[in-house]
């Protein structure tokens, strides 16, 4: 089978997330970089992508949207790792060129832009994945799968939290940088970073949709423009009800992105960094440690688990998982088949309700907290 | 030193809190337990007080309170152990009498009983200390003296949260009973079981007080009278931010009272279930596990810990501290002197924050999780 | 049920260990402590005596054994927590009188003394309890229960281990200083301290007799005269095989007793320092988090527990029921009846297999690790 | 910079090595696989290249190193990945042609096989490594630079074990099935499979070499031709003492390769089930948790890690970079150039110690656990 090929737009010398696409499109072999408008500026596209060995490397994006779709052996493919406000103008030129788009997120940097992308994606015969990336972990599958055949009984409570510390005081560099700024952010900071991580975590482990929230966020380093901790009520549709926890600014977290699910007969614990470990607490039994690939793991984990229990995979391999799903999902538009129902990656609608949820918090915490319907 | 004779009210054969504040007073040898009314009818006290041996059996708190005020060698000191809506009756008459008062949590079943027992102990000579147990865990003790040093700056978050399982299902024996009555229990369920306990260590760790709340809370089983789930969001004087969270319906929870606390320039977690440990985080240094008595914990919880690092002390030996701390704090009422400032229980002052905790969860809730001061 | 009447060896002001017997037979009040010689000296004996307010106090233990005997209502049992050498001194003197003893661990300093120890106690009507605590823990027993029960299978390994890091330089106060010298301590070091409650624990929990071991002893610090780090194979009867590791060198171990037993179909692992918790795996199925009177615990363990799951019971408490349990024996001998079967305690049998274990360590080591019978 | 032209040979459909190793050749994008003998058979070998999609398949690897010689555009490097008594005479096919050889361990399945292959990687003009890859993971490389830096002091003791449960039944899938042949694996069993890693561990961290050891090996099921568990006493050059333990019968292991060290001042813990810590213990202080990029983590660990702290890789990556030194040395040689002093990997001469380690631990086994010298 050939390797599908790949664009990429963003993703230059100093960024961490281009990096880890990079890495994570190579881990199963099913594509292939060839094309890249890596930076904003000319030079340092070029620049990056010569360091990279690319084939075919671009000033721009929309140069090499209009050029790789002409060409014989173009792209089918373009990740785009740019800062958020650049995810739509960027997305929106390969889409309507019948390029498929795998975005990082939050799906984009205003709301008005979410809703264009998504009309966007309709209009495109194009496929459109978002790297929510977490929900490649196999445990997090694991845990999915589990909700979804009642594991744990009907779902009441969720508690899911994404403290990190690295936002603790002022910081300049690059990463920080773009990501405390709103034009280039989006209005929420921690909540658009890492809180779309969460929410996005506990709408596909329970299946259920957040109905209503109430936001207390807060920007607590000095002259911080967007907020660097946020408080989250949630109440979903059909009962359950949960708090959200982001933040920045919490010293002793590196990405301790954590989710507890708790039913009417069970509970459910996974943490991003001991991501092999699935917690499985059925009410009145002991509590079991379900590894993944061990004993009591299921088939959705070891559908996206490369190698035995007790040799721990990561990050780079739960990203790896979404770029496999995609090249899955491609591989069956290219051959005009129905894809295979087990096939799971986040949609662009799942980036719609990412960028909801960031406006719904802003919202909400402009009106001290008042509960805002998404 | 003489013991401090001390008497019991409730805490017959098969209440849970009364066996645990009988080991509690002997742990350090500072009470002998010399007289009792154990149980709400004639027939159960004496035969619980028999059974323990007591050398005064009486057929209810008033009669006692009456009776041991005017014996020579009277108890000094009286431990109320009933449900919730009996402590403001009985705690009454052993204050009027000036017997001291060692109470359990939370102080009252309502708020006007919890203002009528402050002012009936500030016209009483007697001591009044209620039984946050908590806040006697040696690294409890560490923690605090550590946010008052400094170690972690001024606080920014608290994340305060009390999960258990027990009532996941409805449960009809005599705990479960009289804790999901309001009558007896008061309007808070979880809230005031278990949340003041979480609200108390938080306040008593970061000596803050919480300006205002939004509380959701809920009865998740069918038919429960009493919130079983409580999501509140704090605001703390000087402008912390927290999330506070109490379950009693989270299955895999056992007794999984946990706080983390972020300052500015570190954090602090730590864990009831297993209390030997404090972690850390000065913000930029790898993160320490300061242990009970090991290198690195201070003054205030060598004061409060009896044996060796790496020697476990548990949830007994922390409620013993409570009693120790009273024993300390009537011999020096006895001596007529001024108390070593180092002596720390909670008050009957806490109790009220307590009560008024639970009784703004509540309006809280009431009116959509609105904000509510204290 | 009348209070034991217990008399103190050993246990002055600067000692470590006295005061935990202390403790711990107050928890279950089930003793009395009523007389001591609690100091090598008789200024010491009389002034810590004086400290505790004891009735009786003695200059040195002879005297005590003496007039307790003849006192109508002198003590019942004597705890010996002296140094080790004057473990057999002392007991012998009680035991030839018919006061039981409860004596700490190792059962004497040599292995003449232990076997005239058994002797002396075989010659008495008197009972005689080691205080091996380390039995006394409820998970403990737990794990005890289980291989019994057949829950992992015939036992294949086990790996027991106790490191701790006090001595890993040179110390002079009073507690490393007896215990570093063989005329007091015997000639063992680390495995005299701790290797034989590592011993011992691995005997209690699966049934099984060392059958011989080879020992690998070292003195790290220099100028130390008592191993302070040992290595040994175990050959257990039966075919079961183990390692041992008792350290006092290894830095970032406070005591840090842990076991592991391998099974044919499962394996078990507990830790000191984390008492509430045992691991079960059952092979080909998930590990089970079982925990002190939670779901999954039997009748063992909840026998020797005080409170609910979550309330972490600690080192005093198991030490604790290690007296109840000789209190449990002495009632029955009282009353001339056969003691309940389920009461369980480390017997002077057990003292001398530790006192063998020593011994052949020490023997095989000095003969480069070759292999000795048991 | 181009990638270096890999072949394989081994690692067919069902071997689970192989197509770790495909992986980490890509992670780092240096290798291009175009070659392959992947099976014993021609048809299995072919069937398994074409399903790769491989540009050149062999029928066998003798075939495969003389016409890839030949090529102009022929493999630079070959990894061998074959059960362990194919690696010598795969590994000298290709050494002698000058290709370099990345082998998996151990080295050979018998010591004269190892100092034969010694002696044709002396010969020959290409590199050769061995692929422990446990020292690819960043904190054993921060374990390492503390070591040697002198964190912890002078080593005392060291502790490392590798349990896993699988063979603790009989198993017959084919990863079982020739790692239980003597005639494939060697004579070693566990020893074999999972003690060099440990033993590998132990020295790469320390810099020690082991002077000799005492070894007591078992097969606990029956009928099993090699041991299951081994039992090893270490003593290293220069006075350290250690203990090493692997099993593949000790069931909920599922591949818990550990080690602990300890020297005069500190201590140091690292486990491979969750590679991203590494626990400090200086004598005196509190433990600190360093995680791979985080603070307190230094260059020796950063130089191999790719993604921030908090965001966990796992063993696909300290596996790929092997690969990556792999790569850093043959670009070196290719280039003429003494290659970066940074550049680590296991090389041949640890293989041989690897096999050194085996037999000796057989050969003591068989003399009941006699002092053998390495």
């Amino acid at each position: 089978m050939a390797r599908i090929k790949l664009g990429m737009v963003g993703g230059g010398n100093d960024a961490f997330i281009g990096g880890v696409h990079r890495i994570a499109s190579r881990i199963d072999d099913r594509f292939e970089l060839v094309a890249g408008a890596l930076s904003s500026t000319p030079e340092k596209s070029r620049a990056s992508g010569e360091a990279l060995g690319l084939p075919r490397i671009y000033d721009d994006f929309k140069h090499m949207a209009i050029r790789e779709a002409r060409l014989k052996n173009g792209i089918d493919a373009v990740a785009i790792v740019t800062p958020n406000n650049m995810h739509y103008p960027a997305a929106r030129e390969f889409l309507k060129r019948g390029i498929h788009v795998i975005c990082d997120k939050p799906l984009t940097s205003t709301l008005a832009d979410a809703k264009k992308l998504v009309k966007a994606a309709e209009a495109s015969s194009a496929l459109f994945v978002l790297t929510h990336n977490y929900t490649g972990y196999p445990m997090v599958r694991q845990a999915r799968e589990m909700v979804a055949s009642g594991a744990i009984g009907k779902v009441r409570v969720v508690q899911v939290e994404y403290p990190q510390d690295w936002l603790s005081v002022e910081q300049d560099f690059k990463q920080a940088e773009w990501r405390t700024d709103p034009a280039r952010s989006g209005v929420g900071g921690s909540t658009g970073d890492i809180g779309t991580h969460a929410h996005n975590l506990a709408r596909f482990i329970t299946g259920l949709e957040v109905e209503s929230l109430a936001a207390d966020l807060e920007a607590f380093v000095p002259g911080r423009r967007v907020d660097d901790n946020g408080h989250v009520l949630l109440r979903f549709h059909g009962g359950a009800k949960g708090m959200l926890w982001c933040s920045q600014v919490a010293p002793g977290n590196e990405n301790a992105l954590r989710i507890r699910i708790y039913g009417e007969t069970g509970g459910l614990e996974w943490a991003q960094e001991d991501p092999n470990y699935l917690w499985h607490s059925p009410f009145g039994e002991p509590k079991r440690l379900i590894t993944r690939n061990g004993a009591g793991a299921g088939d959705a984990a070891a559908r996206v688990s490369r190698i035995p229990p007790g040799h721990p995979e990561g990050y780079l391999e739960g990203f790896a998982t979404i770029y496999t799903e995609a090249a899955n999902a491609i591989e069956a538009h290219k051959a005009g088949e129905t894809p295979d129902p087990d096939i799971l990656y986040p949609t662009i609608q799942d980036g719609l309700r990412g960028v909801e949820f960031i406006d719904a918090c802003v919202r909400s915490s402009a009106r001290n907290a008042a509960w805002v319907k998404l």
